[in-house]
C-alpha cells in the first residue's frame, strides 16, 4: 500500500515554532486535514486540497483522513502543539485500532511539536524544571472524580501540573473546581501561570498565588501552571517574574 | 543593562527538529555557552566564540554566560531537547535569583525545544495521548523515599509516566528499583517504551511489557515512557507496532 499519513504538529501559533521535519511534512502532502483554525496556518497550495472540520469532530476526521490516505494519497492532519499531547495522534491510532484492517498496513508518520506548556514555561522562566505532570480537565471521556483523584495524586506528590483543556463553553466550572481541591494541598502562596495564545498576537501569560486565581481568566486557549512547593518567583525592576521550579527538592516537599 | 542571554533548546539530536526561532537565537549570539555534545551540534562561526563545559557543570556553566551577558554580550546557552524539562532554565533561573543583584536586569530569552519524551512518542505512536507525567530518577537532588512517593502517586492515579535520567554511571540502579516499584501498581502486560537517541543516527525504540524490562537496556540517552492501563498496543505486519493510550478512561483505571 502506497498510502501515507502524517500527523503534524504546528507547534503554538507562530510559524517561528514550526520545525523544517514538520514543514517538509506539510510540503509532501496532497491533502490536508484538521481543525479548521489550525488549518487555516497552513498556506494553501493550488495543488493541495484542505478539509477543515470542528474541534468536535475528532473521530471523524481521523477516519476520513485515514480513508483518504488508504486510496493511495500523501496525506497530512494537523494539530496545534504536539500532536500526541491531548490532541490527534492517539485519535489516528483509536481509529486503526478497531477500523478496518488495512489500516494498519499504512504508512503513518507522527511529527512532534513544542507543546502549550513547553511554550507558556519558556515565556515565563521554568515553572516545568524539575517533576511535572499534564492533566486534561475535560470529563467527557473520563469521570470527574477521577480527574479530582489526580489532582489529589499530583499534588500531593509534589509534582508541578500542567492543566490543559481548563475550560470551555460546555465546561465552564471544570478549572474552578480542580483550583479548588488544589487548594487543600497547596499553600495559598502557590504560584500559577495563565498563558494565553502563547506565539500568537494576543499572547498574555501572567502569574498570580493560588489563593487569589480567578477560574474566569481562562478560556479555551488558555494554559495554566500550577507550581508546587518547590516553584519560585524572582521580581526584577522593570522586567516580568521570572517562575521556576527548583530542582532541589524543599525540605517539607509533598 | 544590554546584555542578552537566550537559553535555547536544541531539541532531539537531528536538525530538523530545530525550530526557525531556536536558529534566530543562535544566528545572533556571540557568544555560545553548553554541554560540550550540545554544543558540538552549533556549526563554529568565526565571529562566535564556543564554550564548552561538563555535564555535571551545570551551575558553574550557568553563572558563566550570566556573567559573560551581564558585560553587554549577546550569549546564547544551549541545551538538548526543551531548556525547560530537567535542563538549563531551571539553573539558570537558580543563578539569577541568589547570584548578583544586576542579573536581574538581564534580558533573558528562554527557546523551547522538542523535549526527549515528546520525540520518543512520536515515533511509536501516542503514548503520552492522555494524562501523564515526567519524573526524573536522578537522585543528586532530591532523596530516593522522595522519588518512590512520586512513582507510587502516578502509577496509582493512573497517569503515564515519562522517565527522565533513568540511569548514569554513577546512578545504575535507580532505573531498576523505580520499575521494581512500578509493578506493584501495574498490570505485567502494561506497554514500556525505551527510546533512545531519537532524531540521531544510531536511534533505537522497542516497546517491551512492564514484566519484561530489562533495565540493563537503558543508559543516558534513553528515555522510558511506562504506559497506563489505558495503553495500548496494535500490531500491524510488516510495520513497527504503534503504541497509544486512549482518551476514554477504562473502567478499572487508577
Amino acid at each position: 500500500m502506497s498510502g501515507h499519513l502524517a500527523i503534524v504538529g504546528l507547534g503554538p501559533g507562530d510559524a517561528r515554532y514550526l520545525t523544517p521535519e514538520a514543514d517538509e511534512a506539510l510540503a509532501a502532502a496532497q491533502a490536508l486535514y484538521g481543525y479548521g483554525p489550525y488549518l487555516e496556518r497552513v498556506p494553501v497550495r493550488a495543488d493541495q486540497s484542505h478539509y477543515a472540520s470542528d474541534n468536535r469532530e475528532e473521530r471523524a476526521r481521523a477516519a476520513a483522513a485515514l480513508a483518504h490516505a488508504a486510496q493511495g494519497a500523501r496525506v497530512a492532519i494537523v494539530s496545534g502543539g504536539d500532536p500526541g499531547v491531548f490532541a490527534m495522534a492517539a485519535a489516528i491510532c483509536e481509529e486503526i485500532e478497531f477500523g478496518p484492517q488495512i489500516w494498519r498496513a499504512l504508512d503513518v508518520t507522527i511529527v512532534p511539536g513544542i507543546t502549550a506548556m513547553l511554550a507558556v514555561a519558556a515565556r515565563i522562566g521554568a515553572p516545568l524544571g524539575h517533576d511535572f505532570c499534564a492533566l486534561s480537565l475535560s470529563d467527557n471521556l473520563k469521570p470527574w472524580e477521577l480527574i479530582e483523584r489526580r489532582l489529589d495524586a499530583a499534588a500531593g506528590a509534589g509534582f508541578v501540573i500542567a492543566l490543559y483543556n481548563p475550560v470551555s463553553r460546555a465546561r465552564p466550572w471544570q478549572l474552578g473546581a480542580a483550583i479548588e481541591r488544589l487548594r487543600r494541598h497547596l499553600p495559598p502562596s502557590t504560584p500559577v501561570v495563565f498563558g494565553r495564545a502563547v506565539g500568537r498576537q494576543d499572547e498574555q501569560v501572567h502569574v498570580v498565588t493560588l489563593d487569589a486565581v480567578d477560574s474566569a481568566n481562562a478560556d479555551m486557549a488558555t494554559l495554566v501552571i500550577v507550581g508546587s512547593r518547590e516553584t519560585r518567583v524572582i521580581e526584577r525592576a522593570g522586567r516580568p517574574p521570572l517562575v521556576y521550579t527548583s530542582r532541589a527538592a524543599a525540605e517539607d516537599s509533598a
